[in-house]
């Protein structure tokens, strides 16, 4: 979770709501990715789908069931929808998204063997949002 | 729809489960987007997101809420969910996804401006990819 945080600061000092994610296979880091909606003027680029993309290019196959995704923020229904799709095998997030996590919108997007931890470094993922939001006011 | 068609005609062609999509805002078609989850390895590749991202590219914008979405099969919860943050104004689909259309598994996911219509050229829509499935378990 440490390297998905490195990932948030980065999306941050970018001018992006702070939102990283990282997914790991084994011992092997095989994709990282920041929040880049803005940059890319494209809603579909939260750092889950970026790091999806780039874990399957990473391993030659579209199925990341032998992955787990570390994501500061709780996956938006888009992201769990994408995570389905490759049934990935373990979700780790930091804090929870109150308005747009998918658990409180729509609980069974995940794929039926998907395992999710919640909580992990959860202030820290969360001081990263307040303080960009906080500055994004004044 | 005629030109979703034609996109998952394409999609089909080249071994693509066949669904097409089509962003049209005003009378100008400003995306269109084939399935290619095969062809790019990408879980994320479905017709509608790649047309979403097409879209915004073209106009400059991220918003989608004076746009037509025209897809073949009815949207999967991934792709409803990039449509919330679209917020596409309306979305016009061919077939039902019985399975994994997100009307059946989670249909609060669209975003609550967004209009739908459904069964515009059902027909034609649903024997392309009958005739896949057929062809691929011959």
């Amino acid at each position: 979770m440490r390297g998905a945080l490195q990932q948030a600061t980065i999306a941050g000092s970018l001018g992006e709501i702070p939102v990283g994610a990282l997914i790991v296979c084994g011992n092997t880091i095989v994709a990282k990715g920041a929040n880049q909606t803005q940059q890319l003027n494209d809603v579909t680029a939260h750092a889950e789908m970026l790091a999806i993309t780039a874990a399957a290019h990473y391993l030659g196959g579209k199925y990341l069931n032998h992955c787990t995704l570390y994501v500061t923020l709780e996956p938006c229904p888009m992201c769990a929808g994408a995570l389905y799709w490759a049934q990935i095998g373990r979700i780790v997030y930091g804090t929870k998204d109150e308005k747009r996590g998918y658990s409180g919108i729509a609980p069974q997007l995940l794929h039926p063997k998907t395992q999710v931890t919640s909580g992990l470094l959860s202030e820290e993922c969360a001081v990263l949002l307040t303080e960009f939001f906080r500055k994004l006011r004044n």
